[in-house]
């Protein structure tokens, strides 16, 4: 209960880490894990990701806030600081596949994902069953094109405020204003490996293009579509037997890997956006 | 000695396994390896390739092939008979880059290769020292945009006639009479998981777009740019530290591994082509 | 329902593929695939895998039988023929863990394992839920060393009359008398990367040995403990940091795509058993 | 020139990232990277690698050095200081097989391993001309069981003062007193997944069990035969066609892979050795 996660973002230069880690040294926190990225090593943007220990850290959660804030103006620090114990809340929408869906219940369960899944919500009914199973609360809305605003609004009602919300094999584009509602919080799996096969059916398209491996991205979507920061990509060898449909078949498993695993690293703060990119902290 | 390789297409009917399975054995032919694909089970093409021992097969090749001319015109079959002691030439296209050079050089001298270098071509002198260690003819053929036809015309004279061209990080972009002077017969190396990052500089633009992976791909060259049939992929992990520069020296690896598979598979007589995917029976 | 599979055995001469397509040409089976391997040029054992169409099958398998019988001596063929549309029956047997039993039925639903889950065995009450939910009967056999044998003929009794018999994290060694019930129908999986780390607490000794790669092996159950003939094997990257329960976490991963991918071509009789080794039609 | 690799062990107690930063600040350094593990949260040894940069590192590194001797009795600190300027020495020790030779010094040539090959040293006189080649002086020493302490003994004296010994498919056992000679500076690549396979031929003991994936592994040697610490592995896949020549053939690659990046990292300070097991900050 006392672990803490501490993200630090500020321009480059010399003593920073000296800085930090003695101010989590005074308040007699013990640093159990560091990594650290240069952006560019004259002139860039250094991020700086601390795992620590700190007896009583939900008490003191004020008393190191102040530390950094008397610090931040001077060293244009930006932070997010984070207890481990703090389980993130999560929407997850889907259509009709259940794949990615079931991955993210079962490592749950297994103790792998930290997080709470507090909401499916399809545009299909399909899948209310798998979240019945799971004991979570299960939303059908439906979506076309001319209702798609009262849609996303409904969704947003019904998820409230939730800490990420995730894309599971969701078939529906969500709008630029949906985006903004979650900025670095919402991932969707793309079923190819982008920046390859951009949009529908990618699939059929690999197929078409006879490529010999099939990949799947896991990335913060943004208002342009499949061009969000990547977070992960995985790929799975296919050969000149492979129809459409195998390629499907193979690539389910691979999407749920991808998915599962960019989640994760996501509700442990190993990711942070930089521009177009992503520092994942592994 | 007596190794051959028949590579046998037509449409797909019942009975052609067994007519060409027969017409080896009454030659006393033994088929020691024998792989096939139908692109599509009712109508489609089916493509056949066996590996068989004929004592006297130099000898015999004319009885063989005149076995299959009599059935060809009813079974419509096209077909590729190679010895596997015949050795097939490779004229080799680079500019300043060595790896995937060096690479095909290796593999011939280990034995994994079975094919001879015969000529090493390229738009800068560089490389002139790495082909004169290896004992193979080193062409120098600049290239501006002004003397492109010509330097291909002097090209095409100093390779002479070759089996195999392959661009082994050559970096001009070949006319579309050059390719149609080596239809399936001229490999390229692309550096990039095709059909991402089509182009020049794609590392780049990996880079810029923040993938995860970075790949190669080797495909036959056809007159539009970096569209051709894919013979291999393959990729390797980078992370957030990877500049454009740690892309390209990991990149260099993954480029030598695939162009040399993708060779050596096309020399053995494994890749087909079909339309504008490749069926490699590896 | 119209597809069938064959796989023939028979020491190696010319002309027998000839004959076996043959057989089924003049029963008018077409034939959609073809996998062949020698064990040895001159004098070993041939392996053919037939996969065909024939109008009727089921009707007509009596007809392709007798044929293949009366070749059989001659030949010296064994046979293995069977229709697609068959499922074959499976009983699981499971301890506490339940991350590859939860991924057998997840993929027999996502119809990627084409066989039914009839039984689900433990000697720990503690799956009887997850077996609950997949409509799965359940039935909780405990084994001490004084009741092994009374156990084990429990189990026999449960499961009855099945095809294959999966050990999926089944933390009991089964005698070499329940192997010889299910001679190349019992398949285990074994949390290593064999024949490293034979035994109890692979990941342990995985662990003090400090070993970068972790693996998972599926295999045919033999008397000899974790010797039996591999069908399939894979690893994944772990580095220092990862401790015990770390690589415990990262090999559930593995070991259920392992045994699921293993089980998945057993079904489909893409695996033939040749001495100590396996043969994989995959 | 400025770039210096500071690599820290210790006892892990609170503050000594705080203090090992802020000694590199106050000499006016910048940290451009930092990886730190702990063996053990609670007691364990803190080791950190600090990359960085000091304007005239070589002149001051006494002062450097000054500062860390100055602390390291109350930390009980231990550390190695490199200048990144600073290339090793490499011995490399052959038999017949060429490839991991080859590979090394394409890798020293394409300036992706820092480091000097300043001898060649083999059991046989068949490679000579690779050195030649490369420029790098071959001492044939053989070595029969009787003349093995003597061979020994010259190989030290040719090889003379290296900081690295290389053996590369170096087909003899060495002596526990060379062992002594070099370290955590003797690195062998042994060709299998260790500790599967340990001692000789081990592709045919591979090929004997029926593996699906054939491994090498890059470790430091110790008295104990393959039993060293390990560095690095990695696994190509097979499949039952595959001939013991073939999994030598597909091994050669793996093997060069595998040894050219221990080497590589070793030479950039990445390598710690923790008992068994080493620590890598790849």
């Amino acid at each position: 209960d006392d672990l803490g996660r501490l993200v630090v973002r500020c321009p480059d230069r010399p003593g920073i880490v000296h800085l930090l880690s003695g101010l989590l040294t005074e308040l007699g926190a013990n640093i159990t894990d560091s990594q650290q990225h240069s952006s560019d090593p004259s002139g860039g943007t250094f991020t700086l990701r601390l795992e620590f220990v700190l007896a009583g850290l939900a008490s003191r959660r004020a008393e190191l806030e102040a530390r950094l804030a008397a610090v931040a103006g001077e060293w244009e620090l930006t932070w997010r600081l984070t207890e481990a114990a703090h389980r993130p809340t999560v929407a997850v929408f889907v259509s009709r596949a259940d794949h990615v869906l079931q991955e993210l219940i079962y490592r749950v369960r297994a103790g792998d994902l930290r997080a709470d899944i507090v909401a499916v919500l399809s545009n299909h009914p399909d899948l209310a069953p798998v979240a019945a199973a799971a004991g979570i609360p299960f939303h059908h809305v439906p979506v076309t094109p001319a209702t798609k605003a009262d849609a996303e609004a409904r969704a947003l009602e019904l998820i409230g405020d939730v800490d990420l919300v995730v894309l599971a094999r969701y078939m529906q584009i969500v709008s630029a204003d949906f985006c903004s509602r979650f900025p670095e919080r919402l991932i969707n799996i793309h079923h190819s490996f982008l920046p390859a096969f951009v949009g529908a059916n990618p699939y059929q398209a690999a197929h078409d293009r006879g490529v010999k491996l099939i990949g799947a991205t896991a990335h913060y979507v943004t208002p342009e579509l499949d061009a969000g920061p990547i977070i992960e990509q995985e790929v799975a060898r296919v050969d000149h037997r492979a129809t459409v449909e195998d390629m499907r078949r193979v690539g389910r498993y691979v999407e749920r890997q991808v998915l599962a695993q960019a989640v994760t690293w996501h509700v442990e703060d190993r990711v942070i956006v930089e521009g177009p990119r992503t520092i994942v902290f592994a």
